[in-house]
């Protein structure tokens, strides 16, 4: 039989013990922030049908992007690509049992396939956090401000990151009432701001006037009117007076007074999904190594009907993992990660049953116990746990039985302490 | 447009909140005992190449069992049905780096065209932990340890469960030298070993003297004095003096001084899956609600080397979450499940900004705060509050902001407390 390869499939990854460390640290900060603003845990498949996606994830995503089949009994099926149409379907199936407004979240892997590059693989992970059944801006303002703690738990100082701030209401009333276009018209132009950043200033400039038609002079005029504002204050009159700006006024009011400060109100930010109804953002990282969006969300009020449930407001958002351990690489926020071993026991001489009854007492005080079983060189063990980054090695050799009094070595501080096992135990536990 | 079903895909189970704290509590449970032993987490692809489980995995699990399907590439890959082809992949890319013997485990999903039934669903999830690199009955009687161990951990008595025993090489010798067969007959009875409890007494009696053929006087003679053997010491004695028996009397010995005591041995016991390659177990529900394998494992030495490393030696066992659920659910194992959030603030009156002060002050003490931003009434809360099972209720009114002495309400005792900020925090955290 010929060999199989070794590699992971195309644009996935293997995470050895010293990646999923780095992988769980960032997931415990998404875990704590998450429940620090009472937000629950739920899990859901891997498969759903591939016109969950259809409906509302825009063509990009359902159509190129997903990772798609026929199953044994004929149903089309997808490994998701979001979670926000699972969950919207998980809300419509309990439509009448859950209590409002529900919160939730979720930390799960998606598939997509991708042009792999920084930041991006085709396999990822992802925090799902969202509310549903709350209208207002509080909401909108409570699941920014969980972002905005998720960036302050990793360590990142307010000049970090900057959270990008639009409201869909807005960007329509702009392409219908401002520029005067027609739905199709808003579509492009839609998607020609989303890719502005993408594009240069000149061939902006050319689609602009290509979308707009007879009136290009008239509208690139208020194209360029529109992006010489740095505030909101700044925004032509009848935008700044539309009632869309007011609701992104107070939310900017909540968020200042919620302690957020790396806040920017950006007119040009479009987002590419087309279940958003309200406010969008995005968290992009300032640091030049890394100048892009890290992640966003916004508001979605209308999937929860699709499946046939009565229609509820949402708000939610999605960071990746691999975004955040870049952003926590570039910005030298990684902690340092130690082993979940607490302390690897070297066999000398003819002791492997005494070991073995040490090591079950040391689980018994709950403390986690690599055992040697092979009886490798003692050079090579401790290679081993200095590799491994195993906080304490113990040795138990004739002497050690006799006496019970056992040389164990921190080796970090490089300093060896003669202890009983009470003073193992308490040596390892503080 | 018509209406998306809000029903999870065939076979795989939504978890809600209630559903994924019982799904975290077993996790944990997995966690903690895995890293007792000094395991190390590791995380793995969703998808492998089909040939990765053509090759060892069994026609069934392999040909029948996955979900298959052609890449965007022309890759014929497969969502994974199990764990360990991947954990040997990663291990041959890794096999000169890492230390032996490597303790490994992760806790993930996996995917099976299975009937539905009790305790299996299309979609599972599963710990894997696996040692590699240590050849001897050590490195069996540790992953059997922490099978009993993670028994123990949920609370079960010795006689809740059974783990049976046998050997591979046990088997081959049985097939070959006691009952004479050659590789196809071997193959076949083997086959019928592992139906043995599914089908009536006659009928193996009937497909045995089948593979027998010619022999089969002598072969179901021999037969029954296997089955008649209720331990070692009761085997035919050109059985019992094997070096495979002389291996496993090894390990029960360990395996009784590591103190575990829900020993069997079974010689009927196969295991369905190509790669075993010595011990093989399982561990048996003994509810009569119940009383089906939970989870096996047992010594695979031939996998890694299929991946292009020269081979080294693995022992490894997986326990599925519900199958763990269901037997603690038959025996009354089940902790009462609480919320991850501590405490719920409801705001009564004009006291919106506090109480969102309020709640920020908590959650940098570390305290878990769903606040009200709706407004809704207060009994509709309360109601929210119990149905959760958020262990306590604060109230914040306007005679709370003047006196900053804030109504906390422990729902389980039903009992009410007046505290400040400082009282709050002490009352949760103990």
């Amino acid at each position: 039989m010929s060999t199989l390869s070794s590699q992971p499939y195309k644009g996935t990854r293997d995470y050895y013990p010293e990646d999923k460390r780095i992988q769980n640290y960032i997931f415990s900060v998404w875990h704590k922030v998450s429940r620090l603003y009472g937000y629950e845990e739920y899990g859901a498949p891997t498969l759903e049908p591939l016109e969950a996606y259809m409906a509302k994830s825009g063509q990009e995503l359902a159509g190129e992007q997903t990772y798609t089949f026929t199953d044994r009994g004929g149903r089309i099926v997808a490994i998701r690509p979001e979670m926000t149409p699972t969950i919207s379907r998980m809300v419509a199936a309990r439509r009448q049992e859950l209590s409002y407004p529900a919160r939730l979240y979720s930390i799960a892997n998606f598939m997509r396939y991708e042009r792999p590059q920084r930041g991006r693989e085709r396999e990822f992970w992802q925090l799902n956090v969202d509310i549903f059944g709350a209208d207002g801006v509080a909401a909108e303002a409570e699941i920014l401000t969980l972002a905005d703690n998720i960036m302050k738990e990793f360590g990142a100082q307010p000049t970090d990151y900057v959270i990008r701030i639009n409201n869909r209401k807005l960007i329509n009333f702009m392409m219908a009432q401002y520029f005067g276009l027609d739905g199709v018209q808003g579509q492009a132009m839609m998607k020609l701001f989303d890719r502005k950043n993408k594009i240069s200033e000149q061939d902006f400039i050319i689609q602009a006037t290509e979308i707009f038609g007879d009136q290009a002079d008239d509208g690139i005029k208020k194209v360029h009117a529109l992006l010489a504002a740095t505030s909101m204050a700044d925004l032509p009159a009848e935008i700044r007076d539309s009632a869309a700006v007011t609701e992104i006024q107070e939310l900017f009011t909540l968020l200042e007074r919620a302690g957020v400060k790396s806040l920017v109100f950006d007119i040009t930010l479009m987002r590419g999904l087309d279940y958003y109804t309200g406010m969008v953002f995005e968290v992009f990282d300032t640091h030049p190594d890394n100048n892009r969006a890290l992640f966003g969300g916004g508001r979605y009020d209308g999937l929860v009907g699709l499946f046939g449930a009565e229609s509820i407001s949402a708000v939610g958002m999605a960071p990746g993992g691999t975004m955040m351990e870049n952003f926590i690489s570039v910005h030298n926020l990684m902690p340092k990660q130690r082993s979940t071993t607490d302390v690897y026991i070297a066999v000398l001489g003819d002791t492997v049953r005494e070991a073995g009854k040490l090591a079950r007492d040391l689980r018994d005080s709950g403390i986690r116990v690599e055992l040697d079983i092979v009886g490798h060189k003692l050079d090579k063990q401790i290679k081993t746990v200095v590799k491994k980054a195993i906080p304490y090695i113990l040795f138990i050799g004739e002497e050690e039985v006799k006496s019970e009094i056992y040389t164990i070595k921190d080796i970090a501080q490089s300093k060896e302490y003669k202890l009983n096992f009470a003073g193992i135990v308490e040596l390892i536990k503080e």
